[in-house]
């Protein structure tokens, strides 16, 4: 098959079934746990991604639809799990379709983080050695495309273990990018 | 930079500079002659791509956006140079974001020559030693993202020398795809 379909307001591409991640699959990705314990009965659907990789060896490409839903845990908006390459050098170029959101990045190497707009009608290119994860902070599903080598794949593990140093929260109305740390302080803080 | 907007409907990144293929740079392209040296005075702008190759190396990617504008010459629709990937195992993910038009490939191993849809809300796959060239069908501009691989390389030579088996033309209204001899042939005829 050397095309489809897709629907970019919905992200639905005909007779390929997507991957769902609902709100347990993401258990080490939301700061606040007191946040995500309490919508786990309601174990919202965060985002789907239907991967198309019909194609494998050398100069060859993968790509999936990604949906990321609106909505937040706590003062977090939803966000994918993130991921670095196994394949380190591997790329990706994301172009939006529908919504508006950010793309958290953070450079394996240099620790370097920060984010940039991911929404309708723009192309974010993130480069090799560095973790990406997609964040909705609009009020609209976030629909895009991602591209990468084949042989990339998702190294889920290094994320999780560490998590992005930022997170992205929304703050009088509007999403505020702080130190994940600082926000551990915050929560830790109104606990007491 | 990591983030670009651009336009879905005339295909422009702003502060990026396409490059712009004229009736008179695809001299080869069109098997009606004729009709290509009537049309030459007015040398309409047949299609520009804007192309965003920022990084380089193993794993990276290249891509650009291509605006292939509605016409004819003669009853052959306006189409692109078309080309191979210097790096033949090099595959190429098409994404139409406007308009309606068809991608000719062509296998170079095999021979096989075959259309598909590249259309709004579709998403071609060219995978590697395959010629390719977008045909505008419709009567707006095709408007389409192409991701590849960062070593893949144009090369036009291969194609300029043999052109594709088969060509796209008006019938009655209506696309119609026929082999290019056949078409020859038949402009033969008329001109006698």
């Amino acid at each position: 098959m050397d095309f489809l379909h897709f629907d970019p307001k919905d992200g639905v591409i005909p007779a390929r079934a997507p991957v769902q991640r609902f709100l347990s699959d993401l258990e080490s990705n939301f700061a606040d746990r007191a946040a995500y314990r309490a919508r786990l009965n309601e174990n919202p659907l965060i985002y789907r991604v239907t991967s198309i990789e019909d194609y494998s060896g050398a100069g060859q490409l993968h790509y999936g639809l990604g949906v990321l839903m609106p909505g937040k845990i706590g003062r977090e908006y939803f966000m994918t799990k993130g991921h670095l390459h196994t394949w380190r050098p591997a790329a990706e170029v994301y172009i939006g379709l529908r919504g508006r959101g950010l793309m958290v990045l953070e450079d394996e190497r240099t620790g370097e983080c920060r984010v940039t707009p991911l929404e309708a009608n723009t192309v974010v290119y993130v480069p090799g050695w560095t973790a990406h994860r997609t964040v909705n902070i609009g009020e609209e599903p976030l629909v895009y495309w991602g591209i990468f080598p084949c042989e990339a794949g998702h190294d889920y593990d290094a994320i999780g273990e560490r998590n992005f140093r930022i997170v992205v929260i929304e703050k009088d109305g509007a999403p505020l990018v702080m130190e994940r740390s600082a926000f551990l302080r915050e929560l830790e803080a109104q606990a007491l």
